[in-house]
């Protein structure tokens, strides 16, 4: 590998290092009972542990290699636009314009044949049509309610995300198949037995 | 899925989600200039990205499915065993003792047909004699050297582990391919350049 070579990958990585630091709204349990922010990072190692799962399960044939590779690029972009809560419309609203912008400064960095492939991965999780894409979508979400749930619902509950507000959001995970209809169906089940959700603020 | 299905996939989820509280020794750079610990459940994230970039570098062709698998599993024991220093031989002289009693512990919570599937790619890892898993721990001890370069080798001097400490661990991972070989080589010309390392208290 040639020293421009070399210099771009580590310079990437160290780019690519900060979605440590980009805090979700969902919540993570420690030990001493209390709680704290999941971060992107750890986000995306959980949901290539969710896809290990259900890939057999799920009746759609996919190619776990781009699907693994899909769900570790698809937050990167979130090192420079942060990172948009599924429940605050206005960030919702120039997510797609913010998140193409950084697509830009961040695929930019890689050498050029691997930041383009890179991207590619980025389009492909993003546009959702692909099944890779769908299942990697479902397993995305699927982990996002999960955390709420491994969490007592608290951040549902401090941010006024009342059960219908989950429902735009879940519906397509589980449409993907029914094995995450059964899974996401048993996590309604949970959080509404455990009085997880909020309510939503007065219209 | 059955309902037992659906309880031991959402309970071994909530096992594995520990893994965000397993602290290394490793440090992340925040954004105010601080560092703090980077735990293992980042860690397995950055090194699914490190093998993202280098899959196609280096000669041995291998399955990434695989690889990117092994990655996601390689530290899931640590939510029963905690991590293990590389430079803490009292810690690595128990360590594998103490890692197969987790993996007991930690993928008999799984269904059958899942259990014995994610511990074999544990212990494709752990013996390390695939193409597979030879390069998957090249990434992962890459990585680790590589946290320690963006951190500026804290963890190196507050622990005393001198540049000699670190060539029985890193050796090996260049032996994997001379793309490994160049990263790493540059990486320690930082470490260098950088005072990076600590000093081994005397004898």
């Amino acid at each position: 590998m040639d020293p421009q070579r070399i210099d771009a990958l580590l310079g990437f990585l160290a780019l690519a290092d900060r979605l440590k630091t980009v805090e979700r709204r969902g919540l993570v349990p420690l030990p001493d009972g209390t709680l704290r922010r999941e971060n992107s990072a750890e986000h995306c190692w959980t949901i290539a542990v969710v896809a290990l799962l259900l890939h057999r399960e799920v009746a759609a044939e996919t190619d776990l290699a781009r699907v693994l590779s899909m769900l570790a690029v698809h937050d990167l972009v979130e090192v420079e636009a942060g990172d948009t809560y599924a429940y605050d419309p206005a960030g919702r609203a120039t997510q797609v314009e913010r998140e193409l912008a950084a697509a830009d400064i961040v695929f930019a960095r890689l050498p050029p044949d691997l930041g383009p492939r890179l991207r590619a991965l980025w389009e492909e999780f993003e546009a959702g049509e692909t099944p890779e894409a769908r299942f990697a979508m479902a397993c995305d979400r699927t982990q996002g309610f999960l955390q709420n749930v491994l969490s007592g619902g608290r951040a549902w509950r401090d941010h006024g995300v009342a059960l219908a507000d989950t429902r735009p959001r879940m519906a397509p995970a589980e449409a993907v198949d029914p094995a995450f209809a059964a899974l996401i169906g048993a996590l309604y089940d949970r959080a509404r037995q455990g009085g997880m959700f909020g309510e939503a603020p007065p219209a």
